[in-house]
């Protein structure tokens, strides 16, 4: 057995000789960042060998200078003998410290109290769909001598007019010793079900309905956002938010899935989400809001439709596969105790439902929030996570379509990306004349890379300047020490020289990268635009564009609607509202009538599927242009590259 | 640690020093009758040590004689040496061979057909609560993409009419890949619930629809019975029967529920039903009928209040706490996999309702194979089991009653009393003349005990013969053999001199069996006079009595109106129907319809509690005599005995 010692995190462990780097570290519970998992392609799982031998490949992502500094790819690195690692804030940086849309603050704070008047404006009310009644039944008596259970349901029946009253195994064999250790005074949770029908999940000594507590959780390809919920007045008790432990089985949807297909993959994804993302989330709320588990007796959860499957511990193959079939859209009933969930066992798991294979619960919770199905004027939704998904309507009709925008917002797919966490260059300006750069960087901390948000102003400015052209390749015209082209002829612009930072290396973009992100962009462009055609509309028609996701606060639209990600209209037309699908969780969470009207949303949201569609590759190809080939459609844009 | 050597089963095992020998005895998996479970009351679980000391204190049941040969009380001994430890056959016999009414004999085929036309002539269908449907599902392509699970729903609305479709977690995670496994050809077994909703619970391959079976049982207090039925055409695939493993720990539901309440008593009496008797049996028959556990996908079992309880593993304490209230009568609805019962985990088992406490599923099953629902003319129906159980009623009506009769019919607390099993007496008969007796006993061995049948007709001989008076007591001026007085000035009649049957002793019946038995046949002849004065009538208007349950075949009837167990009315009236508990279970198992009226049955039995009720006692104490206090009652036993 030969030991790896992780240097910072202080850990050792043991391993057989010429096990993979990558596994070793999962062993360890030290989380190093694999998007591509061992696929090579991603270069994400760069670690430092402070000392011993290693038996690791060339990679390309690993420089002369890296390479002798002891730099090497986890997931291509077999152990030969004891070593010492170092893994860089960069690697190990994403599961820590994410900066999530939680509700925190102040903005967010505006964004969800106008998510609650989405519901409460249109005459719902905040009435869960999970219950507690106090009940003080009669004691049994040998004339009063029905059972146990007949006597609850007489009471319901009498006092409440439920007509059908369910339990489960469990249930059941609480109940004589309740009923006998309160003197038959009980709070029953129950959950209503259409005229006089009603499931008992739990009963507890005394009045406890001061006490009913909900959890709403977002799911996200990247990261998981969760909240509990005082159920009887809506407040938010905890929040907190912690990437996708997923996230080192493959960084999208399509990686999850080629994992799951593999051997135990799909039940290693459900672990991951289960018991390493969603359980520790809900812990560290139930312990900062003092809630026991079993007071916690609802649960919503909304994610894209992968991530159901995998929640749910459904094959997901057959999503990625023509025609492209989920197992489902509606889960079926679900309690907790089926996974593992740390509430309350009896509590039904309500999972949003999806739409499509590509447009899922996160998207319908979204709607629900956002509020499109209330309103006349014409709405556009943009969710930029980890992909892109669009819908466009009113209170009159729904249509949506999903974008293989792919991770690109997240950082994903860009030698210099990275999520939006500390360490993110997330906002980038140009000087116009000297052609330096100024940003802010989340945390205030060295910068590690830049995030969605950043590379969109990056791109933006760089175009704005003249660094780049339209079609994104540099002005090698241009003689800047800020721009320089590497032995296969890629252009690459310097944003910043690790003299100045301290860094190991120059923080670049490069024209691959360049590329990549245009193609991103490009795809939620005409995303939206086949969507609006599709039904003989166009830009102009649109009263209001909402943005959601993972991109977050700081994108700045003027430079994305330069870069041609989004339409050349007036730009207060444009809000950002945050995790519209943790927000939509939570109003399901909170109330029965919004759980009514989501599952309305799903059913009539009409699904375009923009792959099949005849136009949709040629306005892809010309979304692929900076900020569009056809310069008319952004006049905005136009007038001020003449300039 | 010390050795007890099983000499018969050749087990062995080891025990700490001190440990009692009918607990060693249980972990070595040795059978060894204890239905007072350690009270010393019973005398059952005597031993024979071969080798070896013990500490065992001395006991009643334990003669001079048989202290000397080693006989020890199991339950009162505990070990301080290596033993060698013999283990009679009385202690041990019950729990194997066991004649059950197990639907094999020609008499037993006779009560079949007759219980099947009590469905089938009376416009039931036999159709099961579950069915199959072979369907062909359309093969999703780019233009018809809808989910897996929506095109199942959308495939039974259309062809088969049900717009309201279910399914569970486990059933969801097997769709994608059966349907992609069989060009989505597939078989599904689901449950129809009221008018267009069904509940999917299993999918196969191809067309099974040919393959569909389910499992009806009888859970007794001493025995268990199963059939393993095709669900097609209602034939009998395999039936099995065995010892309640519970009785370990009680006889009786009282000492069965009392052992409950220890401890963990309520699980290891759940286990031993579960484990140790259900699911051998369940083997048994699958295994001899070439049958896949997953196969069975319907499950009916039909058992008193207290069994329910205990096989639910719901508390039953308060069943025998006044004012005795079961926690349940109807159980809600449980998968097979929650209660681990071995057959297709999606299974929903159904558990015959209950309608009081001391009247169980077992009673109402009954009640519907015996037809009693169905007829004009009144009907009183007896279940002589480990209790005694009586309905009276027809058409209109149904009365019931509980009689606290306790085990006397199956031999309990009557010292040469055992279950009707090999070696059991169950026919006797005493010359007028000589007093000799002659008998039958079962499987023509050596006697070993006197079994309920055989009872009655031994204590009905020796009054008819003189040998006793009508309060039980032998005639002590009778100077013959087989009647002695013993040193507490008890009498008791010799049935057989251990010398002629190469016996340890003789086999006796003494005035404390006698006065035991006539308790137990007092409870059953005055719960039925006190129900039928209830409405205002009497035996007279009596036009059919059935005797169902644990008795056996070989009651006389005759016999039963002597001793005043059954009222002086034509022979011509009585008919034993069997075990009519599993004969209901079947026909809820084959017949939806029938599952409705053994429901109706449950609602409309009326619970006549006869510890309350004014006249019971008094009824009761005239009923504690052979035949009678008033023998005007018993005309023909009065000509008989003044003959």
């Amino acid at each position: 057995m030969l030991r790896i010692k992780f240097l910072l995190e202080n850990k050792e462990i043991q391993v057989e000789q010429g096990e993979n780097l990558l596994d070793g570290a999962r062993k360890a519970g030290i989380v190093i960042d694999a998007p591509c998992n061992g696929n090579l392609s991603c270069g994400k799982c760069k670690v430092k060998i402070v000392s011993g031998k290693v038996d690791s490949a060339s990679s390309h992502h690993i420089s002369h200078e890296e390479l002798e500094k002891g730099y090497v790819l986890a997931c291509n690195t077999r152990i030969i003998e004891d070593i010492v690692v170092e893994v860089p804030t960069e690697a190990s940086a994403f599961m820590h410290g994410m900066k999530i849309d939680d509700l925190s603050s102040e903005r967010d704070q505006e964004i969800f109290e106008r998510a609650k008047r989405q519901v409460l404006d249109h005459g719902m009310t905040f009435k869960s769909y999970v219950q507690k009644e106090y009940i003080e039944i009669d004691v049994p008596t040998l004339d009063d001598n029905i059972s146990d259970w007949d006597r609850i349901k007489r009471y319901l029946r009498n006092h409440l007019g439920y007509t059908q009253v369910f339990c489960r195994l469990q249930m059941l064999r609480k109940i004589p010793g309740i009923l006998r250790g309160s003197d038959f005074k009980v709070t029953i949770t129950h959950i209503p079900r259409g005229k006089g029908r009603t499931t008992i999940v739990n009963m507890e000594v005394g009045d406890t309905t001061n006490r009913l507590y909900g959890i709403a959780v977002d799911i996200g390809t990247t990261s998981v956002a969760a909240c509990l919920v005082d159920l009887y007045n809506g407040s938010l008790l905890a929040k907190a938010s912690m990437g996708n432990a997923q996230i080192k089985y493959g960084a999208d949807v399509i990686n999850r899935i080629i994992f799951a297909a593999k051997g135990d993959g799909l039940q290693k994804l459900n672990d991951a989400i289960i018991y390493e993302t969603i359980n520790p989330l809900i812990r560290k709320m139930l312990n900062s809001a003092k809630v026991d588990k079993d007071e916690v007796i609802a649960f919503v959860a909304a994610g894209n439709t992968t991530m159901a499957h995998l929640l749910l511990g459904v094959y997901p193959d057959y999503l990625r596969r023509e025609p492209y079939i989920p197992a489902f859209l509606r889960a079926p009933f679900i309690k907790a105790s089926e996974l593992e969930i740390e509430v309350n066992p009896e509590t039904f798991l309500y999972i949003v439902p999806s739409v499509a294979s590509y447009v899922g619960g996160d998207i319908t919770a979204g709607v629900l929030s956002s509020g499109i199905w209330s309103v006349e004027e014409n709405v556009l939704f943009i969710d930029l996570g980890t992909n892109g998904e669009i819908v466009f309507g009113n209170k009159d009709f729904l249509m949506t379509c999903a974008c293989s925008a792919g991770p690109a917002f997240e950082g994903g797919e860009i030698s210099c990306g990275m999520r939006a966490t500390d360490g993110a260059i997330d906002r980038i300006s140009i000087d116009r004349e000297t052609y330096e750069s100024q940003f802010k960087v989340i945390g205030d901390k060295k910068p590690l890379g830049i995030c969605g948000s950043g590379i969109i102003d990056l791109i933006s400015e760089m175009m704005i300047c003249g660094i780049m052209d339209r079609r994104g390749k540099l002005n090698r015209d241009l003689h800047i020490s800020r721009i320089r082209v590497d032995e296969h002829g890629i252009g690459e612009y310097i944003l910043a020289f690790k003299e100045a930072y301290g860094m190991e290396k120059d923080l670049t973009i490069n024209e691959v990268d360049i590329d990549n992100f245009i193609r991103a962009k490009g795809a939620i462009y005409s995303g939206a635009s086949v969507l609006l055609s599709s039904l003989g509309m166009d830009f102009t028609m649109i009263d209001r564009v909402y943005i959601a996701g993972g991109i977050g606060n700081s994108l700045n639209i003027q430079n994305s609607i330069r870069i041609g990600m989004l339409p050349d209209i007036e730009e207060n037309k444009f809000m950002y509202i945050g995790n519209s699908s943790l927000m939509g969780a939570y109003l399901t969470l909170m109330s029965e009538d919004g759980r009514h009207k989501l599952e309305d949303i799903a059913n009539q949201m009409t699904y375009v599927e923009l792959s099949v569609h005849p136009n949709y590759m040629d306005e892809f190809v010309s979304a692929c242009f900076l900020p569009h080939t056809d310069i008319e459609m952004f006049p905005n844009v136009k007038k001020l590259l003449e300039e």
